[in-house]
């Protein structure tokens, strides 16, 4: 991965797990549910946000590199990447 | 919540802290990144796992009693449900 | 259903009838791959937008009556709106 | 689009025209709100289904070619796989 969006991804996802702490405190605390699902969507949508700075790193860095120097590896780099895309909910 | 459904959530949401707490391992440890962005894929599906049995509950406890017993919440209960609908990524 | 989520549903469906018929024209003339998707895609939030719409609807019409009148039938109408959330993509 | 793709997609669309005509009767013809929700997302997961499959082609034709043959195109490439990314639903 490459270094800035390493640590982009490390310091959203410290803060996504200050989230999901307070999650599991409110669902200890019974607090009312609708409020419980909005955060939990709002962590989704932020480890998705991770999801698409790791994907931009890896098309950068690894694919550009590794389709010009390796050809037997381009069809495993494209199902990757494929598979990413059907897994995205 | 109803207390099936908390014990439930809580259970299933310490699970998930541990996979994140996996996730922000496999950055800091350069994992490749097409692992890192499928293992955020299944936190954010078990997340959605999680609020489906919140909203179970709050539909069969909350929603429910509070439809009959005090009408003027009606409205209320009702656009909770769309938008926790419309929010689903 | 209701009265306005009707038309305002059978409008929106007419519309996106019109942006698939423009999808399908655009493979049929080798349209560049990613606009083809980002057309698809806009499809499929419209097709979101209708469900919110109908989903209203059968909230406020349906749900709220029959809960009311009919106590048997609180199950099935539950598990529809949950399963309409889980299906959800 | 690679001509397999194109026919794939070209199918697979014309299906999906059918299904949106029924949805669109359904709608006319007053069904019952959530086997209508169900059908429109059913079409959606079919549309998704359409785009890897355009995904798929563009990736291997379209981007490998490029990538290779016109360094100045690399960037808008890559973007245009992460919009298609972050635009999924």
């Amino acid at each position: 991965m490459d270094e800035s969006a390493k640590i982009s991804a490390a310091k959203r996802l410290a803060i996504i797990r200050g989230h999901l702490n307070k999650v599991i405190d409110m669902v200890s605390d019974d607090a009312y549910c609708p409020d419980v699902i909005h955060q939990s969507q709002a962590i989704q949508a932020a480890l998705k946000n991770v999801d698409e700075i790791i994907l931009h790193g890896h098309l950068h860095h690894c694919v550009l590199k590794d389709i010009h120097e390796k050809g037997s590896k381009k069809e495993k780099l494209i199902n990757e990447i494929l598979d990413v895309f059907s897994k995205q909910t």
